[in-house]
């Protein structure tokens, strides 16, 4: 017979039926999200850009929406994080930018004044890249249909001589390293948002990556085997990508990753896991052994990788598994983030 | 002395303090926030997409960003309009479309299989004109702070061989073709939205032009000056804008004008210009006056452009002014669209 109460419980809802938070988070439901409802209809990438051939050479392309909340944070706001996150999505291939395309979807009633303070910054960040904004696009939407200005921007971008960097191309043997501190952009925007009190001690590492990644190729060429900058998910969640496009395993030393002490303060605080806190201005890459030394010796000449550093090896397998040895010594498996952890990060 | 009344009553806020819906509309209104915000920090663009110089050769960027409503319309929907808008931009410096990058905005709480079926058509809309999807961008935004799905498209694309157009380059003597019937994109969304009753007369022209423009550059090469599609602000706003761009004037017959009964009638009743209301699938092209005729052949050598026809001519002044000769024999000013017709249109 029926359980009358069950039969009058409606099926629980799979949990891709509505859209959640979380399916923007760069962690494992994002994944799923393109998995089972992105790749059925258009390929599947694993990296942030797109190589293209193009008139006898390589165009790569990078797109990429923002609508970070506050606008203005410690260490940035919405528009040179616009820039700098497209320019260094773009050098994670190897490329240098040649152009930037900009659009705005701005919510009616917005303070003009804030628009010019967004669009200055978007000016002054494509000048510190020198990288020209050549096209854009403006639409405006009811109030209560967005929250202020939301950016897109895209990069047009050129293989660097020498680069062939691709998330696949991390094979056994390979070193990774680091380019520097961990969790300060992801805790700062949070510090600002719950007014934990952070907001002076931590600001954003939000900066462009061209320079040093264009430092490691020269240094490295095509050892430099594969890059990534951990934005939404964290260094966690761009290792374990980076291990499952090129099939190996990632075994890191959590000793070895920097991370700044008013950063490891508000993740007690708050009970965050440091690995899959956001970052803006920093990057992890796989070299071949033979050329670590020189790689990260180029990456040291930079102020943006004035602290890299070896952080882990790659090794065969299992393949996709990311561990990493604890403090005190034990390992532990290093996970992607699953929902949410923070929204509108960036 | 002063009055109490007036002491006790604010200055008015300029147009510009706030954010109207109107500045989106791609009128005048538009213009002046282009000119007077965005301008002084980037260079102003006059143009819907930009020629990039790139291993040699020249590379076309366009990005666009789509928020219409309803997604789902008679002709089409945001996926398909958001794959040829972008396509159009293109075509319109006379560019083949070589790649297309996709970013989604997205609201949590959406159905997801509402995602499914504009991700298809997405990729439908990529098939049909035989460009890929190479990457892409995914954001998710809590309940309130957007509304379902924005899309931005952003296109690469390449020159084709002889095409030299551009909006400065209309002339004097330029005779001014229109490759078809205006006023069924905006009148179509407006119809739907406003429940008008014209649902099954009124069908977007929501549609690829990349092939009718190869067909123009092929036959007229760079006779053919100036392209723009008549998108937001209607075929008004693309004249006012080349004759500007240009530092010309146009001339046109309102009779020679093609608009289709359903769509003057939902005009009539709602007391629209139907050169103010937006199109999808129609362009307006300054050409020689001695290449005119074999361009206006190879445009009608093909489906998008069966019903083209010439509309007027170009001037050497009042330079940036456009006027139509009316049904009546008189002759009227046409101005772009001022404030807002009708938002969220594309």
């Amino acid at each position: 017979m029926t359980n009358p109460l069950l039969a009058a419980c409606p099926a629980p809802a799979r949990s891709t039926d509505r859209l959640l938070l979380g399916h923007g988070s760069g962690g494992q439901l994002m994944a799923e999200l393109l998995r089972d409802v992105i790749a059925p209809h258009l390929a599947a990438p694993i990296e942030d850009a797109a190589v293209v051939p193009f008139a006898g050479g390589e165009a790569v392309l990078s797109t990429d929406g923002f609508v970070v909340t506050p606008r203005f944070f410690p260490g940035g706001d919405i528009g040179s994080l616009a820039v700098y996150g497209t320019v260094n999505d773009l050098a994670m291939r190897g490329a240098e930018p040649v152009a930037l395309c900009l659009a705005y979807l701005l919510e009616e009633g917005l303070d003009v004044a804030e628009l010019h303070a967004v669009t200055a910054s978007v000016a002054a960040a494509a000048r510190t890249v020198g990288v020209p904004v050549v096209t854009g696009d403006t639409k405006v939407v009811g109030r209560g249909a967005a929250d202020g200005i939301y950016l897109t921007t895209t990069g047009l971008g050129r293989r660097l001589p020498g680069a062939d960097v691709s998330a696949v191309r991390g094979a056994p043997g390979d070193v990774v390293l680091l380019s520097g501190p961990i969790g300060s952009h992801g805790s700062a925007i949070l510090s600002v948002r719950e007014g934990l009190g952070f907001e002076a001690d931590i600001t954003s590492d939000s900066q462009p990556l061209h320079g040093l990644v264009a430092a490691m190729i020269a240094a490295g060429g095509p050892d430099v085997h594969a890059l990534r900058d951990p934005t939404r998910g964290g260094l966690a969640s761009a290792l374990n990508e980076l291990a499952a496009a090129s099939g190996v395993g990632i075994d890191i030393e959590e000793a070895a990753v920097p991370v700044p002490p008013a950063v490891a303060a508000a993740c007690e605080l708050l009970g965050l896991d440091v690995l899959h806190v956001a970052n803006e201005g920093c990057l992890v890459a796989l070299v071949a052994a033979g050329a670590a030394d020189r790689v990260l010796a180029a990456m040291r000449s930079r102020p943006e990788g004035a602290r890299a550093r070896v952080i882990g090896d790659v090794v065969a397998g299992p393949v996709g598994r990311v561990t990493a040895r604890t403090l005190v010594g034990s390992r532990r498996i290093v996970d992607m983030l699953v929902g949410e952890q923070l929204p509108r990060i960036c």
